[in-house]
């Protein structure tokens, strides 16, 4: 069990492991061969960074029993995902910025993200599940005005690609079971989202599997897994926090 | 006017202009300071590989006023898009092979690629024309029967996004007027889309300016077009080349 970080000071950036206020600054690939350097950093002479930077961000819809049922949606068979841009990745206290063209509702999403460790391709179930290295929280966040704005073409990618709509961290946690946790998402310190990992409709370990057999994923990629019921519009000015026990708080402004 | 491609040989990559049938080797970057080597390679001993890697790839629906009015869609006021993974990529002469768990109708769709050449953002059209580094041939090939399999929710990332189903190529080129090319499919040679180029709905440049508003473009991206009329399922065993006069043919094997 390790909390992985990246961070960045004075210029340049590194990663390490998460120990109490302090890091300690790893050398190599933090998904494959890292090896501690010896040097200790305070939390306060850095900043925290997106702990990965996906080449492939990948976001699951209706993957919670309870939201199916409250929206009316049947449970499907495999995972109905979008492709968020991966680019839209921001770190912990970034701010979420909508675009300066749009001025309708934004809305949180908590979520729980899995970091892929290894190249998988065609994988069984235990393969997938070895090629999970840990897990994220992930705020999904959504231009809802811009999803249906045409009648004839739902715009998932557009409405959940925009810069600064995918914040992640605030760390990969690896060793954590997964079904044991609740993701909690709070505006302003107002608890909005408190559901169970344990409705998830496809486990990590599924999705995965489901996925590769069409895309080969690689290392770094993240794979958000949907979002059960609570998800609302965010106020400017508003900070919203993203919490899994294990893995920590997800916090950015939202400021358009 | 150049073209640009990107090439293997003996194990190594590299890239450079086409002259005739050899390949003037440059170094540098090639959609910023490229400068040649000096070296010609003869094409015969170098096998063209994909001339740019996207960092987003993303493909437009509904683009074409011909395909628009046979389909009965109507005229969209900004780009309709999705994200296509962007390691679907392959090169000319690459096979085309779909999921071995799908068994349903592969489309070839051929389309004009821009790609990026400078980082853009929130760009007026002037701006985001000048970002468009050159043009390639795309074939966005689709997983017909997955993209609606689900009545909830249409899967264009999954339909467009398996391994091998966004050819690209055979070069990029610098300096051509878009609005005067016509876009040829042939399957097996035989010819089964040609249409004009000036039949777009919305131009290169106004798409790129509208994309840039909520998503910032990177050197490398790829958007493709869109498609018109004369899409069709492609047969085990078929070759399908994708030409746009002035950047080439981009032929590839659909071979399940």
């Amino acid at each position: 069990m390790a909390l992985w970080v990246r961070f960045a000071r004075d210029g340049g950036e590194g990663f390490g492991t998460l120990e109490d206020a302090a890091i300690a600054v790893h050398a190599g690939d933090m998904l494959g061969n890292a090896a501690p350097t010896g040097e200790s950093l305070p939390l306060a002479d850095i900043r925290l960074l997106a702990p990965v930077r996906p080449g492939a961000f990948i976001g699951l819809w209706n993957n919670f029993h309870e939201a199916a049922a409250k929206q009316g949606n049947a449970i499907p068979e495999g995972p109905l995902y979008f492709l968020k841009n991966s680019r839209s990745v921001i770190g912990p206290g970034e701010a979420i910025r909508p675009p300066a063209t749009y001025a309708g509702k934004v809305l949180y999403e908590g979520e729980l993200g899995l970091v892929i460790g290894r190249q998988v391709s065609n994988a069984e179930e235990a393969e997938a599940e070895a090629a999970i290295f840990g897990l994220t929280c992930v705020n999904d966040v959504t231009a809802l005005d811009l999803l249906f704005a045409d009648a004839s073409f739902p715009q998932w990618a557009r409405a959940k690609g925009c810069d600064s709509f995918g914040p992640i961290g605030p760390a990969v946690a690896t060793g954590l079971d997964w079904a044991a946790l609740r993701v909690k998402v709070a505006l302003n310190g107002r608890v909005r989202q408190d559901y169970p990992l344990s409705d998830m409709i496809l486990s990590p370990a599924r999705i995965v599997a489901l996925l590769s057999r069409e895309m080969t994923l690689q290392p770094g990629d993240v794979i958000a897994c949907g979002t059960s019921v609570g998800a609302l519009p965010m106020r400017p000015g508003m900070q919203v926090d993203v919490t899994i026990e294990g893995i920590g708080t997800l916090s950015n402004p939202y400021a358009p």
